[in-house]
């Protein structure tokens, strides 16, 4: 589904001209990776993930997760790792380590020197990840036997396998390898990323490793990551839960002799290549909420940029709206009640609300409309909603899941 | 159910000893109040009520939503009524009058006029409350019709059909009458109250009325109602949805003869009996959250306020943390990620975590504890989740509902 030529599947998401969807994927030069099955996961499924990039001139760029209670191997790559310059990133799902304490530091960072040994690198060079139950520790041996047997399956078409074993409860992959034209040549794009929107019960994680054979300076890497992720990973919602192992790496092992310039024509393109990737894998993880039968996008506008934010979480967090969403329901008056909550004090609102650019309220005030066609455009799969608020230049967007019955049964109804 | 001697049935309230619950309730001396069917709800069940107080020296208190879109009759009540002594409530079910802009107010104000010449008093000391559909016009003539009916059939024990013309979707009422023993002398307290915890898709609201025949100045009447609605209704969350027509409102008629003083033993007897009072009616209002199988308390201690408060919140609108209480599954890492997040940069956290006072995280890690009997303990219908944070001096209690199928299915499965 991730890898075919569809790719860039959203209405929200256009694929750049210079792009073009590599069937069947593979990675950028210089990357190898492989996944195996290490006995976490008691499905017996892929669990351990070994990336390697064999060029020591690799530069690199990382995102984590800002929470209070962030797992263990994120505090070790925030701790330990030279985050400008990573050559490997060794991954285990089916334990999250995650609210393990010292322990849980401890084995992370056996992890970590483990992966540094299989792929021949100095430690400091190595990222870890972990994802899935939180609470429970990890067990270093099973997880150093996966990272042995997966050193020896190393190679370029191993982002499938690698992809594999990042996943949990993903109902489907979320990774492709892209060419980009650029100015200055051909460069691969690819990225495998996991997540079913933070919402899982127990596998509460949004992890992303995105690879380029382009040469790109360490603060290109950063400034580009950053930029991009702020239109991407940090515009989804399926439940407000921030996770405690949200992770982002992307790589750049300058293996296809394309170099990328500051402020180049170069650079551009690779960016709207990024940011259309990174955007359509956001759209993909909301999507795969668990138990998501519909998506929406809602887009803010007014004077205020942190008001214009707190009405977009509010309305892309409220259970209400999303029950709505889920129930095909052009219920505005929710969106009217998420706007208000999230503004106390300002009453009364002059809010103007749009559903698939249909105006049902203007300046606070419901506005007759065509509701049986209104109905009619929120059953289909993706939803827009657009609120207006006093005065102009801010703006904010977000991509939410509904609430859904499956969403219930997946998060109650198992016992840990 | 709410009338019955068995008012106080939470684990979490305790009925003070100079208390006792009325059996059949009765509004105190002094009131006097009726609801009818004017044929707003499609039921034809109740739907306006009129309460009404003889004294023209009585006191009141009010305190309203915050909501930027907060409902016509709530703007009319905080412009146009003189809070600190109103003589009559009108009140309309099936219908919010919000998102109803110019119009809206307008006929907002027509109900209060209508009661006024209904009741015999002026028109600000009327206050006006409406619960139902957001977005739609009211018809002021129905209400009228039905203020004019009501005015026909006020009697003391019209506490009954009164409190069932403020009800929606509610599934048991919340209604009670109390003789409270004072120093001074013996007074009457009761109160109806309406809503599903801020959760039903079209009646989005939580209203609550209550008198009494005590004698209060009117400092008193707001201290006291701003104290208890603080440790009450301020503290139970179904879904994080502040609604757009909260209300409640505190009447003293002062024809019991009893005259409470400020900072005497009758006040702090009355206070902890309207404490206890608001407290089970909250409860009940998070127990008739839609759906709802089973409520949570958390508890949350640690040295600074504002941190403490947020993790409280982040625990009590936490679907995941609500599908658990629902599935009757003790997964302590939700706690753990909701008070993380509610967190952001202060990793690792040093957090200690309680499930029915079983301490299962101690210092942000695991704690090894007797998992089968916790299990056991959280399939009870009120279950505690305690959270300690560094520090001390500092705590925040909320009550709050479970995530189920029913919400889903009442807030996904009709089309407005």
């Amino acid at each position: 589904m991730s890898d075919a030529p569809d790719f860039f599947d959203s209405r929200w998401v256009e694929c750049p001209g210079h792009v073009r969807v590599v069937a069947g994927g593979g990675l950028p030069q210089g990357f190898r990776a492989a996944g195996v099955a290490a006995g976490i996961k008691p499905s017996g499924g892929r669990d351990v993930g070994l990336l390697v990039c064999d060029a020591d001139e690799v530069t690199s760029a990382a995102r984590f997760t800002a929470s209070g209670t962030a797992a263990a191997p994120v505090l070790v790559c925030q701790e330990r790792c030279t985050l400008g310059s990573l050559r490997a990133i060794a991954v285990n799902s089916g334990n999250a380590n995650a609210a393990t304490g010292g322990r849980g530091l401890d084995e992370a960072a056996r992890m970590q020197g483990a992966a540094a040994m299989a792929a021949g690198v100095s430690e400091k060079r190595v990222a870890v990840a972990s994802t899935g139950v939180i609470g429970v520790q990890l067990d270093g041996q099973t997880v150093l036997r996966g990272l042995l047997g997966a050193s020896g399956e190393l190679s370029r078409d191993g982002d499938g396998t690698f992809g594999e074993a990042i996943r949990t409860t993903d109902a489907f992959p979320k990774q492709v390898a892209l060419d980009v034209e650029l100015p200055s040549g051909t460069v691969r794009l690819s990225a495998q990323a996991k997540g079913a929107g933070m919402i899982s019960p127990r596998f509460a994680t949004m992890l992303c490793f995105i690879q380029t054979d382009a040469q790109l300076a360490p603060e290109t890497c950063d400034l580009l990551l950053g930029v991009c992720v702020k239109r991407s990973f940090d515009r989804i919602s399926v439940d407000g839960q921030l996770s405690t192992n949200d992770t982002v790496i992307l790589q750049a092992s300058g293996a296809s002799g394309v170099v990328i310039e500051p402020e180049s024509d170069d650079e551009l393109r690779f960016g709207e290549a990024l940011d259309a990737l990174l955007r359509q894998l956001a759209v993909l993880i909301v999507r795969d909420g668990e138990g998501a039968k519909r998506i929406g996008r809602v887009v803010v506008s007014g004077g205020d940029q942190p008001g214009v934010n707190r009405v977009a979480y509010a309305v892309a967090n409220s259970p209400l709206v999303k029950a709505a969403l889920f129930g095909g329901d052009p219920n505005w008056g929710r969106i009217a009640q998420a706007a208000g909550a999230a503004l106390p004090g300002t009453a009364p609102l002059s809010l103007d609300i749009w559903i698939e650019e249909v105006q049902v309220c203007a300046r606070g005030a419901a506005l007759p409309h065509d509701g049986a066609a209104l109905a009619e455009a929120v059953t289909r799969p993706e939803v827009e909603y657009t609120v207006g608020l006093p005065g102009e230049g801010a703006d904010a967007e977000l991509f939410f899941s509904d609430l859904s019955y499956e969403y219930v049964k997946i998060n109650g109804e198992y016992t840990s």
